[in-house]
């Protein structure tokens, strides 16, 4: 038990979540099912789990509960080896190899693991080439980040960085602009955000550090017409993101 | 404690009550419990109330009494929000008010109250007039909906409706254009979303049903670049409403 839950692995649960990861040909140490279970989507899992060749065991309710970390298990739950985390020089390389502007997005310190996920997902959609955390005070690629991902986490690369604001100095040598969203700043709308990019996201409660902020080229607001304070994080994250890529299609 | 029977509060007790309360989702503020009771009954209000998120309070056989209205409380006293649901024309006449064409949101069995209280937060920000939701088979306005609206509830009127079909004809009458988001339909950024409209954002896992989508006017779909199957489905309603906030913003 314990070691199934060590460093080496990580769970991944939810069926859509097995699914994916199967399918993007992700190492799968072991498949736990329940027991019984042997609807459409859990056989489609098994023929995966067959053609990969993965051990799977059929397991009461309560061992599956036991296993699962976040108790959204849907009757399967993978142990994977873990997921590794990219580089940034591979962010700029993929869009390199795609023949686009690079676009990342710049997570400063979500702790929300739901959010995180929800940004990793919207991130692959939006076509963006990567996501960088910072290594401390945010959260990391759990298993319920990569199940509230998708899949996306198999696609889009995340870095871990030390100094958000060593990553943006270093980065807008080699040609970025970065943005930061804040709702003091300019609408969004009115920015030209078409060329090589990263969006600066802030904390669920805080927005972006005043640090980080100092070392972004523009703020980009999203215009607020109602009663209340700020959008969901990941919320907002889409909504700035699809603008970017709105007008990247106008080019 | 006189507050808590005001009249935003209202207050079910006894065991049944308290349980079908929960069951049939009535948003509940607060649990107080006898201190020391453990019995089945009050074990399955407890279970219904951490599922719910509610607040639980152990009290004294004293206190219970005093929060009591009847005196019967059988060991559990719980106070209930009255949220209320609104009438679309309520909607409609909010917009007259507000000198703006209409701008409704409309859900066709969105089921994780995460997801529907973010977009009615969304709504909110975003300047629509009103939420439409159906009767059946959906997320209703429970305490984790309120909570994840972040107050939106407030301010953002809510309807319940017994078929969003006949709804949808009846405000096309009234000169309402509706647009099902779907990923097959037109890309947003071509549409002119302008005029008095309605936006109609489907299930998570099924999207718009067959019929709700056959009496919409228009079908919008969301740019996708990346390699996995959807947005989540309150960022997909926050991008689809920024977009009607855009174009609304360009006239």
């Amino acid at each position: 038990m314990l070691e199934e839950k060590g460093a080496e692995n990580q769970v991944v649960e939810g069926r859509n979540a097995v699914l994916e990861a199967f399918r993007c040909g992700r190492p799968i140490d072991r498949l736990y099912v329940l027991d019984g279970c042997q609807d459409g989507p859990v056989r489609s899992i098994l023929r995966e789990a067959k053609k990969h060749d993965t051990i799977v065991s059929f397991v009461t309710k309560e061992r599956l509960t036991q296993l699962s970390e976040t108790g959204k298990h849907q009757g399967v739950v993978a142990f994977a080896a873990a997921y590794e985390y990219a580089q940034v020089e591979d962010m700029l390389e993929l869009a390199k190899k795609k023949g686009e502007d690079p676009f990342l997005i710049l997570l400063d310190n979500i702790e929300d693991p739901h959010n995180l996920g929800a940004i990793i997902r919207t991130a692959n959609l939006a076509g963006a080439h990567g996501v960088i955390i910072p290594k401390r005070r945010a959260a990391s690629l759990t298993a319920v980040v990569a199940r509230t991902s998708a899949g996306a986490l198999n696609y889009t690369p995340v870095a871990k960085v030390t100094n958000l604001v060593r990553t943006i100095e270093e980065l807008k040598k080699k040609g970025l602009w970065f943005i930061c969203a804040d709702m003091g700043g300019d609408v969004m709308y009115r920015l030209d955000m078409k060329g090589p990019i990263g969006l600066v996201i802030g904390n669920e409660g805080e927005g972006v550090g005043r640090l980080v902020k100092e070392a972004c080229d523009m703020t980009a607001s999203i215009p607020m017409k109602g009663e209340i304070g700020s959008l969901n994080a990941s919320v907002a994250s889409g909504i700035l993101a699809y603008e970017i890529v709105r007008q990247r299609m106008q080019k």
